[in-house]
């Protein structure tokens, strides 16, 4: 019997735990903080739809770190006269550097040769500032100076008659002439044909936490455009080969003086993928920035040395330096995906539902201390468990007064029936 | 006094501070409502518990921006015999492009060698499309074509007899022959131990957010073992020396095609760590995959020029250029780590338990609007202010009034009372 | 008319949307309860506005995924003297490997000669473990070892009387001795001056999400000073120009040794950008660690070799191959950038407040089953719809009847209307 009271306690309990409870609430006919609410409401719930879901995606769970590589080629033909080298014809092999085909890589406009430079004594470059003298005392031996070609000899070298010199050092001789770089001649070693060098990008990207691969060129039947077409930000979008003269256009920067001076360009291939839309929509932009110019300033240029080494046939080593001025390229691959997936909406549903709910808690206060009626308000919301126990006994009271006198008085009545019969 | 009652009363706010406000319930006897409650519930704590914390690991913060720094080593040696070298050996200094261990990198596993270019006349190669002439007037002198070698001297050169030939070019001659790719001839050239060459790979990590560093060669005390074994997907999964031809394999390319043409891999390594457990299990996965094809397409190999400068006795340059086919490694790292953090958590459980409020309107709604006694709900759920205000005192007039004649009649009080009094 | 009660209807019903519905709750004086309560609610505002706002910054967007372009330039000199080549010089051309300014770049510290190297038979080196023969037949014709330098001949070399040698290779010969490699004489090539040279590091940033970019140089009018000031941790945190030993010296390790055996170091540059202040506080800071020591382990250094070709007046190409030993650097580039952003914002105070709702879920629970006057409470919260609207009859039926006599006691009466009216 036990057991049997025990079982329908037990279905009793289920069947409870299945009835739905829900809370009581109150209607205040306040239509000022009635409509405020509504507001709150609807504003929270259209920036759920329009601005989170609809504007960011934040349905989305996104992918911002990309897997990329980049495969470059040049192609483009340039002659230079120089009086050192005389007329030189340069393919891609010479002027891109390095030439494998990287995703930085430095394009020759402009370049200083100093030929046939052999380890010896000659007299340190007149335009490194620490490299003048005026006896060899200012030339300590052994020593080298900043920005100085070698090490000092000890002898100050003087051109006849002349009160001042620079120090002789031990060095790779002739020492290049930075000269050389400030007059007109070096103009003459330009590659003008540089404008018209183009450059084939080929990017692989991959957004792993979505096992999502794609390239930059298209998996088109028109293999014959893609080896035709230009970039070109209105009619060519998704081309990519781009000329280096319209790279630099887009860049807003001169032409003429990159190509003299040397410059960073930073080409930024966009990935921005909505994953749940067709795959094919998922097409990169292609932006380019000058990245060695920060803010207004002008820039400084971009060069660098390299050098070919060369021995005669007596095995010495001689060599040819290259200061190069160029255009160095830094292809930077930025790319975002985004799918539906279920943690961030309910994030965004749970976090929207749950600031509705700090609505109400405003429009409480409002309605609570604010508000002419707010003591009405606050009787009505809220429930003293022991006064309206008391209140409850008031009208017992009139049940039972109604009829008879009671030996207990009212008071001490309500005290025993709250305390023990509930 | 005044002081004594502000007291008091500033402790029963405090008092009154500490009680515990709680909404008050209706229990709606209605199975169907309470059981999709239910159902809501439960399943927005399974997918909390089961897929958001267990599956996801979303209490957990993510770091997926990782910093990464690669080494490589190659070893392995070829050799391969041409009509215009003889026979070669290839050690790394000589197939690794370039030299120095980077995370970007070429072997050279096939090539075109063109000994002894002079910069001077010759003809173009046949195989640049507008290379071809009839007579003078096709190559206009200075300029250079598309794809071209160098510019026009305004000569066309034909050989004895022949209608057709191809312009004279300023460069560097002789030209190197596309026809040389295309026949059994270039096969001489190919390093055919390029299969065994290893690749020892070396990679540093870094999750800044968690400061927590690592690499992919182990600790351990086998030194030994790590010079001596080769990665294997099943059986040593955490070698860091890889062959060859084992990635050529993984990717699921032919080697001998791939030797032949060029071609360019993806390794990618992939940290997934749960730093939450112990460290030493945070290890690296490696994946191969081919990056120059897009989609079903056929690749059409990765190969690009270098070439080596020479200076003869009288001072005048010339040049070796070798047209390289080869694989190109690109190791791609990708991480992602995860640890407790408080502030995922609680959005995660917030915006959850936010759900299950909002099941329970979606079941109020259910109550109230489309259930058959959802007047009577409505009734239970909604206490109008005003109206029981003004009811209660009705109810007390009626207390009062019991004793006398009512003007309403039972039906009707009762109407009143259900409407309001509940 | 009908059109009339329509329009009278859905005004009515607009009116009753406006309604202000809050819920009503009861006051349970357990001030135990109540004070939990309270309790869980200020941590949890004190967890959100200290912790996730103050501290954690989580009304933010993040953005982590940093776009970055580095460009370096080195500058100083070195004199090295050696058997094989004399006194050399050393310019950033000859020891910045790759010479173009590259973020991970190679500086030689140490290099080990091997000149005049051709292709033909010698013998292998003692070094190679499996190079040693005692005859013939030890040394398979056409096989390569590992670790070898070349292929075999067949032939085993002995020096006069000895009973084994090394097996004869066709390589590049002479072998470069690894012996040499141990002793004292390899100290001879170091770089000392090495210390000294300054790396110049340009770090241009953008982040996309903000479409924010900086530079690590400073847009100060001081342009003098940048060319002259040196980096230092205290003194000069954002000088962009580093001193190798300073380099070094912080990242603990011995340059003696580094010299010697070369090694890798990573130079973590890290933007931290709170976007909601002034731009110009986002600044880079910059760390050093040595990336090629695992643990507690030594390092086994880092080396590689290069080759300059050269050939002869007949034509044949001989080389002179360096081993050398140095410093890689790895420039690192880590970026956070927070800036506020609404979602985030909600996202945390929505889940917080919900966090405050699962509070009073806990507290009800412990007012409902764990108080000892839980049963009194339970009564009180949840009001039965049925028995209510039974018990409502009940009360009205005492009304009327209240001018008769009731068969329940007044007592029987109380715990019914108690437990179910209110």
């Amino acid at each position: 019997m036990a057991s049997n009271s025990c079982k329908s306690k037990i279905i009793s309990n289920v069947l409870s735990c299945l009835n739905y409870k829900t809370g009581k609430f109150i209607i205040a006919e306040s239509k000022r903080v009635g409509t405020l609410y509504r507001v709150i409401q609807l504003s929270i719930i259209g920036y759920l739809v329009g601005y989170v879901f609809l504007s960011k995606k934040s349905y989305q769970a996104k992918e911002e770190s990309i897997q990329s590589a980049v495969i470059t080629k040049l192609k483009g033909v340039a002659v230079t006269n120089t009086a050192e080298s005389g007329q030189m014809v340069w393919e891609p092999v010479d002027y891109v550097i390095p030439p494998q085909g990287e995703a930085v890589f430095f394009i020759v406009t402009n370049f200083i040769e100093t030929p046939n430079q052999k380890l010896g004594n000659c007299a340190e470059s007149p335009d490194v500032p620490d490299g003048h003298c005026k006896g060899d005392k200012d030339c300590a031996k052994g020593e080298s100076v900043k920005a100085g070609h070698g090490f000092r000899t000890g002898r100050c070298l003087r051109d006849n008659g002349k009160s001042s010199g620079t120090c002789e050092i031990y060095s790779w001789c002739p020492i290049e002439s930075y000269h050389q770089s400030q007059d007109g001649h070096k103009r003459m070693s330009i590659l003008r044909e540089a404008e018209n060098f183009t450059i084939f990008i080929k990017n692989f990207i991959r957004f792993p936490k979505f096992s999502f691969s794609k390239a930059n060129v298209q998996d088109t039947a028109d293999k014959y455009h893609l080896k035709k077409c230009h970039y070109d930000e209105l009619l060519e979008p998704y081309c990519p080969i781009f000329r280096l003269g319209d790279i630099v256009y887009q860049t807003g920067h001169s032409f003429q003086d990159m190509v003299l001076r040397g410059g960073s360009i930073g080409i930024l291939i966009k990935w921005k993928c909505d994953l749940d839309r067709d795959h094919s929509e998922c097409k990169p932009r292609y932006n380019f920035t000058r990245i060695d110019i920060n803010g207004s300033r002008e820039s400084t240029g971009f060069n660098f040395r390299h050098a070919r080494y060369y021995k005669n046939e007596s095995g010495e080593v001689y060599r040819t330096q290259f200061k190069v001025y160029g255009i160095r390229i830094n292809i930077m691959v930025h790319g975002k995906a985004g799918k539906f997936c279920i943690i961030p909406t309910v994030i965004n549903i749970g976090s929207g539902l749950a600031c509705i709910g700090g609505g109400t808690w405003l429009c409480d206060w409002i309605l609570l201390y604010l508000m002419k009626k707010r003591e009405f308000y606050k009787d009505w919301k809220f429930e003293n468990v022991k006064k309206k126990d008391r209140n409850l006994s008031d009208i017992t009271e009139q049940y039972n007064g109604s009829k008879e006198d009671t030996k207990q008085t009212p008071e001490e009545q309500l005290v025993t029936d709250v305390s023990t019969v509930l």
